[in-house]
């Protein structure tokens, strides 16, 4: 759930900015055949099995259009769903129905997507000490939609942003001329309350990380081999996060190796849709 | 290509929200190690086959965080690229490269991932006279982005929003009474600039909306056979589209009917992003 | 009526917009007199015959500043009204009725007039098979209320912008290289949910856009013969529209000719204002 | 002219938000027959004779979009013009051209209509001691550029809205109880660098705003009679204002009674636009 | 107070863009521990004597987040509270209170701290025809809390920004060639509402000024001696503001002159803040 | 220094609104004198002995309203600069000049002042082991600028904000039940780059903490003698933090025990501006 203060502060503003791309001046179809407000209801159905993701998003679209909209849910935000379910009902304005219609789909079958991609690949790490993260490689005006899809899918979250999370690459390393000096620089830069991840390629950046008291080390594009001796060298003196082109087919190889964190960009590049969609339009009296 | 007007409006302030989204106070990892700006390049390499699309977005991500940034292309869109293919070639302070790189990717993956997709579902109506459409199943915030990228794969553009182009629905005609009903309250709401697109389920339907001069008839999770008589019975009265669920598995089977247009929302909702990503980041003197 | 979805993402910006224009810190008169809430109430009055358009508008201006201000309409938009007239009462805290007294008469009395004068230049054409037409010459940042205001009085729009509506004038043509090539281009690259519109000024022209099947043909600025010609070449092929400097004083000559359309500039650029104003303010205990 | 700050922090926001309103994806036409930027010119020509206003804004409608295209002016403004007059040429990517060409002239017919009937207004003042000026009566979201343009046109602005003026109603005495207390409450309580304003509707009012120090005395909707009885009275111990529906058919009658300003609404709500187009578009090798 | 108006349009977007500063995704502290809503109740306690100034903005944080948060004020803008005093209590969702505190207290400090600075200042004017003002020495986008401070506090506004003032400084007055030739381009160029001042640093200027028939004279930085020659000149011609680093410190010397206004930063540049806070916050079953 | 990122997507928009506070329709008085541009100079002048800060804002300010002007500076942020001293020279449009003064002088002495009171009591903790740390007490709208001032005068910054930083305090600690348990929860939901940072106020407090392995723990209003048993018990398992109205006057008697950080919520909000002033304007030839 998104509280109060993240739904009005970047929720809204994103959804108003989403309506506002597919309704430039008014919905020409709908006002064409209804003049007047109709009092309506109609059924979010699913239409094949999944997670479930995105309630407050889908109805804040049309309680937006219309703060009379009114949305019974018969499940929520986690819990999988399977074809022909009935997942909710919308009553409200059957004009406002429709012009909502395909925004709130949109948003809803795009984050049930992450959500059921995100568990299953989460599945793969049952029983094991790993933790499955999100990385950056999000769509544009998205994020925070697709972040909170994969904690619902089970999975969590790496650094939201370029502000609020130190990630040391290949680059800031050179620039500051070794692995030592990158992770001084950032602490004395960044606000203490940051933990300094780095990423390295091979064992000698390993083992600098650990004397600079890196708070994580990425083993970036690794071998199993290689992963597993700086495991052995790390030995807890740092966390380990794991990344490179993971996805669902190839995480298993990485389950035995017991780093801390794995992370994959494909949970919110490269899910899937869920296909829902809204049925049954009809008038109340 | 996006035209100037287009960039100003419509691309620009989508591109700064999506950098505000990634830096809500700076650039942490990258101020921590550079302090000052350095002049650098980087290379823009293709790590698997497909299309290019989104140069002018990928390009404005850093112009418009420092006017000075630039790139020398050795593509273009709608071009196809190899894996290991060199893209192009940004040059400019290095910070901005570090703090504007993954938003630019994130805009370039998806859109060329976009028309890596749509190419290869075009070329399986080549031959045919029909046209591949994309739906408005687009991701919040990002339509302009792919609908473009459905045209530089080689689709058109279905209309833009609900504003631009009327499409009456069951709902829509059963809130007007009839087939009948809703294209003549159409003809008359709606600017005669538009043309009445109306949605039929069966053969009834289509023949109602032939003799109330629908402009287009789009026939809705019919049958092969089905779409075959009704296609007899329009004889080129009204132009025909075909939709539901249409993916590139399936398409084929659609491609002997002779129909004007074939709609897909795959297009955009289920393309997988292209892999794409800056290399080889270093100082120039 | 507007409906919601153009009230929220339409409407109010603008209003707000103007609200802002009027108070950058504060009512000074007001708040110098009045230091505390006191309900009130105001009468609308009609100060010259007409008719009445915007009321949603109007309303909205006062129950964004104070969703509790209640307004009792004695009248709708389209109704003919009379000088002394009593439109509406309008309730509410007396400082919210004068702060936003001027932003909402300014916003009826325009809308007012524009249905005022459009009704008198459509009840020209009774009788006839011609529609009346608004432009996009409207006043910058007051299109969705001039167009609105043009329907309320018995006119139609024409394309709402250049996004929504494909006119060719005499430059695409010759950006094109002749008629047909323009035409074709036009087919081949707008979504084909559009209708193509081309502007011609002579015979040859009219001929070229009817073979090359264009669906709407603007004759500009011809002759009344130069027009019977064309409409008797063009026999139905394509829908024709009338423009050029077409105003009250000047259209009744156009009304033997049979033509679908007439459009005029006039009807948003030169409609004076209706007059009324808000009479007897008082205090309610 | 509009100086830096105020093109800056008012009028571009404003524009951009009028090229929004007129593109909402993409200007379809041109777009379709005109895919690459092409250089190109445009002639400004002058239809009928007035008072030419709103160069800036013309121009920067144009530089907005693209801040290579240059405007030659023949003329400023403030200038007669006559008909058939060359005014400017515009010089750039013809699709920029084509794109903001409505938008342009929306804004400068306006402002030159504005201009031209205030000029003829203000030419029946010739010789006396009296001020003609505006007033809040300005289309909504416009006020600057039609402020602007009555000062161009030989006016003087009233104040530019509720913040920055106090001028106290009938209401506003109501609220107060009396003239005398209405004038002491607005002095306490409004910045000191105000003027404090009156609106009186008889010589009872009259005598009590002298006696109250008010710093100017609105006789609104006063006959010939009564101003100037109240003008003897007043005797240079207020500035003195008329007003009340103030056109250029009726002002001839006030113009011996020696009052400081006569205010009229009409300037702004009134006018009607000036005829002025773009012409001669051409490609430049 | 402000008004709705005010609220609305200037308040509004201001506390909305602070709660942005301080919440860019979420407040991850409160959502760790707290997933649902709670009801709950927290006291507003004063921990320093002062004035108290900034109910509403407090009030409107909360209730911005969750229009629900209901307040309950023991005490209001403009008295004086005492270290330990109950100022109010404030009910409603926990998570609302804690991501609302900082921002809420951060406005009320500053609000009750320039609002006891002032009226200590005010209070060494007491029995003296002399008015302190404030000046536009101003925290940026902070300017109509800190003035409604002042005035909460007993000192009256200066104008309140560049647009709604006259105000000659000595670079006006050297462009224009002479302080008689500033107030007469003044007098011509500024809408006649606005009185026109003007800053003079010796006698000379003093009496041009009063020749020129400046509506205000100010006298910049002169001497206790200085100020007496220019009042004894002056004579109650033009109303006079003293100014120049004037503080709580050196008022005093000021106080026998006459003047009718003197004006000082430091009531909006130099006052500490009040030091409230919030405790006691607790579940409500 | 602010990159370019932060000074386009954070500092750019703060002072647009600054300057829209101060100029809500035109600069008047300037343009009574001024009607045409004038190429100018002007000196910024330090006016008291203190550390210079925010270079970049004030010029901002003038390049946002005019590209060309030009500033040339003789100092940089974090030096000291004396009473008398020539800051800097700024060139440009004397307009333009005007304008901006007041803006970018309230930001340039309110960062230099806390940077000159941040440097002062950073001070007094050298030759010691213990950070000084700024708090989210800052001006709402201001914090970007204070924070950076604060870095600037030789202090660190603590979080920027509620979503970057996780900070348990009493209120959640009561929600969670326990310290342990609010740690635990903390750990599982917040992203894995943050710290936990606990607030603590007792022994028991501090002894949960530890075992519960915070990362920072923030000792409130302890005694000097409560510090010291903390202090030893800690022995370095987290990094301690010290709070409670810090200031100036009392932070010495903290400098002894060894704690990593002490925080100061006086350095944002009781800092005093630091006087500048803009003088010597003259016109260039």
């Amino acid at each position: 759930m998104f509280d109060k203060a993240t739904m009005l502060l970047k929720v809204d503003p994103l959804i108003l900015s989403a309506l506002e791309e597919d309704i430039t001046s008014e919905d020409v179809s709908t006002n064409s055949v209804m003049p007047d407000e109709t009092l309506g209801e109609v059924d979010l159905i699913c239409k094949e099995d999944g997670v479930l993701c995105g309630m407050q998003v889908f109805e804040r679209v049309f309680t937006l259009l219309d703060a009379g909209t009114e949305v019974t849910w018969f499940c929520e935000d986690g819990k999988e769903i399977k074809k022909g379910e009935l997942i909710a009902k919308i009553k409200g304005d059957i004009r406002v129905l429709l012009s909502g219609e395909r925004t709130a789909l949109n948003y809803l079958q795009r984050m049930s997507g992450i959500a059921t991609y995100t568990r299953s690949v989460a599945a793969l790490l049952k029983g094991t000490k790993t933790t499955l993260l999100d990385t950056r490689k999000t769509t544009p005006n998205n994020r925070i939609f697709e972040k909170y899809s994969v904690r619902v899918g089970g999975g969590s979250n790496h650094r939201y942003n370029l502000s609020d999370g130190v990630l040391l690459k290949d680059n800031h390393i050179g620039a500051a001329g070794s692995v030592t000096k990158a992770i001084k620089m950032a602490k004395e830069y960044a606000p203490f309350v940051r933990k300094i991840e780095i990423e390295v390629e091979n064992f000698d950046m390993v083992k600098e990380a650990v004397e600079a008291k890196a708070d994580i080390i990425m083993l970036d594009n690794m071998t199993h081999e290689e992963i597993k001796t700086a495991m052995e060298y790390i030995a807890g003196r740092a966390e380990v996060e794991v990344s490179g082109n993971v996805t669902k087919e190839n995480i298993a190889a990485l389950t035995d190796l017991g780093v801390d964190y794995i992370s994959s960009g494909a949970l919110t590049h490269s899910a899937p849709i869920l296909d829902l969609s809204l049925k049954n339009l009809h008038a109340i009296m």
